[in-house]
């Protein structure tokens, strides 16, 4: 297997996007990630789209050869594959590329995420079909009812509260209000969060990823020719996916996640290095209480600790460990399909130093993209 | 790349399997194929699903995790990826499949297509959503529709005529009834294609593929592990996928499959064989026009010329170059994002010998997969 760099980076802006089409947003974060690249679209070899649902959003299956084609590349008539792993999709879109190149099989290959989510009336019941139908869903369990489960459990069980779920929120607006292609570039005060409406108790709709449009892009090359195109390659030292059970009740201790200890135990070892190497992380934060989950599966807090990293101001921009500088799902918004690639796209800018008012000081990064409420799990490992 | 090859393969009945549930079929499949490679489902370290539309026609998106799941390996947290390519899905899951073992970071996998269609009330219209939404299928374009205007577009150009494509479905009937797995295991005659009434004119109910329900695995692993597992393994000597403009009439010629005559070209190089090499094809037949365009595209016969290796019964089962023993989409039925495997699985089932009464005379084979109308195409060549 060959080592595998990032070399142009691109995002559309998210949020609603009313006044553009899917077609739209792809194009325009693929149009900016080859100009970062300073690529023609010529020279890529294969695409790999991460996207949940354009079925049910945009009656529109076969999204791979569409956005082939609306790229100006159906002449070339390349492969363009598209994966769907829930809100993991865009995560396992960028294992295949990765592993496209590792391989040898492709040099230079296009690595994208794209939802868009507005042209339906209930996005949120679309997002449901990341849980289990049959044994979830039907009972009129909902992803977020999942997670209020999961929250209510670590308040009855370790004591986190309302408070520490609402700091989670506060933080990843105060980051997002430096990203320009983020959702909410505000502010929310503590009050603002724990004052906003329940969605499913202890969540409140300040607690809650927006759902929304937008698109990502990565184009992922080998070594030696991300050497030729750029000065700061951004090295893929692994992207590692795993399974869970894919109904919350199945799993035997529903604040063990797994598919995330597992992928990122495997990470980590193909990486050689260990947590304390990461200096930057994206997490999955579709509810806050997912942020503190992910802490704690991850490593970065034993089980049962992970409210105190945010009480103690240890995932802040300026801590020791910053999570989700972009503002994460929270406040940098979550458009589904397209956020395992936004992640990349904020670690890669981090590493690069080309993360404006936002930057921290890494050297390796790392993003946790989950799936529903985390039967898929990919943990990706960057270094500068 | 190293060699890789089919140990084992399963099929579901293909049909209205009202009596079933998605999960059941795909189920039903694999416990076929780990039976067939003598397997138990702990030495399985990533699997590939082929789906077109779980998201549509049984609200469940996320099936990746789904199948891993109820396939009793979510202990084992492996990687579980679906793949969607319109009807082309099972095709570009092999594909990834394929790659996964070939480059060396898998040794065992499995390949599955899966597809449940009774459960929604118009299927067709969600087969829509493989071609262009926002310029065909808005303007009142179909599937069928599209099909048809090639089909008249060929009869005006080349002479061919409605009594050509009845011989297809008559062939691919007459296949069928040696298929155990197939929907419709019964002749039809050449007068009752004819008198069959027009879906969309010139093509009838009985040129058209049933959208149906079904199922089918392969499992794939490097060529050491398949010697120890089998004494007849099927080698994958290439799988490439393709891709063209998504709407048809975006085509310089809508009459030639540029997907298909890329992928072809590569493949029969990757394989290192010329087309006279190849003894048996399972093609996408999914209206019987579709068969002549791939006998053309593909190269069996010059354009223009396709219809004449059915009027001279070149593909018949015991002519020169069979095509679609199994029946065909035809005739075996359609289930969509099963079909891309569902062909695998017949062209290992003849070069294994173990095809029962449609059993060809066959070292090489050949399955060509595509999407929609021929934006996506994957073509695989197989040899003993």
């Amino acid at each position: 297997m060959r080592r595998v760099a990032i070399i142009g980076v691109g995002q559309s802006r998210f949020g609603e996007l009313w006044d553009k089409s899917f077609r739209d947003i792809v194009i325009e974060a693929g149009v900016e990630a080859l100009e970062d690249a300073d690529l023609e679209g010529k020279e890529i070899e294969a695409m790999f789209i991460g996207n949940m649902s354009a079925g049910r959003f945009i009656a529109q299956e076969h999204i791979s050869a569409l956005i082939a084609d609306y790229a100006g590349l159906a002449s070339l008539n390349i492969p363009s594959v598209r994966v769907e792993a829930g809100d993991a999709s865009g995560g396992v879109a960028l294992r295949e590329a990765f592993f496209s190149v590792a391989s040898g099989l492709h040099d230079i290959v296009i690595a994208a995420g794209v939802e868009k989510v507005t042209d339906v009336g209930d996005p949120m019941e679309i997002m449901n079909s990341t849980i289990d139908q049959e044994w979830e869903a039907f009972y009129g369990a909902t992803l977020a009812s999942l997670y209020a489960i999961m929250a209510r459990m670590h308040f009855n069980q370790f004591g986190s509260n309302e408070e520490d779920l609402a700091l989670i929120s506060v933080k990843n607006h105060r980051n997002a209000v430096e990203n320009p292609k983020a959702q909410f570039k505000r502010e929310v005060s503590l009050e603002a969060v724990l004052s906003s409406p329940y969605v499913a108790e202890p969540l409140k709709v300040l607690d809650s990823a927006s759902i929304c449009d937008g698109a990502a892009v990565v184009i992922l090359a080998s070594e030696e020719i991300a050497r030729k195109y750029t000065d700061t390659p951004v090295f893929v030292d692994a992207v590692v996916q795993s399974s869970d059970y894919l109904a919350l009740h199945s799993r035997d201790d529903i604040l063990e996640m797994k598919s995330v200890k597992t992928a990122t135990r495997k990470a980590l070892k193909l990486a050689r290095c260990s947590l304390n190497d990461i200096d930057v992380f994206e997490m999955h934060d579709i509810f806050t209480i997912a942020e503190i989950l992910l802490y704690e599966n991850v490593g970065l807090a034993k089980k049962g600790e992970g409210h105190y990293l945010i009480r103690e101001g240890v995932t802040e921009l300026n801590g020791d460990k910053p999570v989700n500088p972009s503002g994460g799902l929270k406040a940098c918004g979550h458009a589904v399909g397209a956020t395992g690639i936004r992640q990349a796209v904020e670690i890669a800018l981090q590493l690069r130093g080309d993360a404006g008012k936002r930057q921290v000081d890494a050297e390796r990064g790392m993003a946790v993209n989950i799936g529903g409420s985390g039967a898929t799990a990919v943990v990706s490992i960057f270094r500068r």
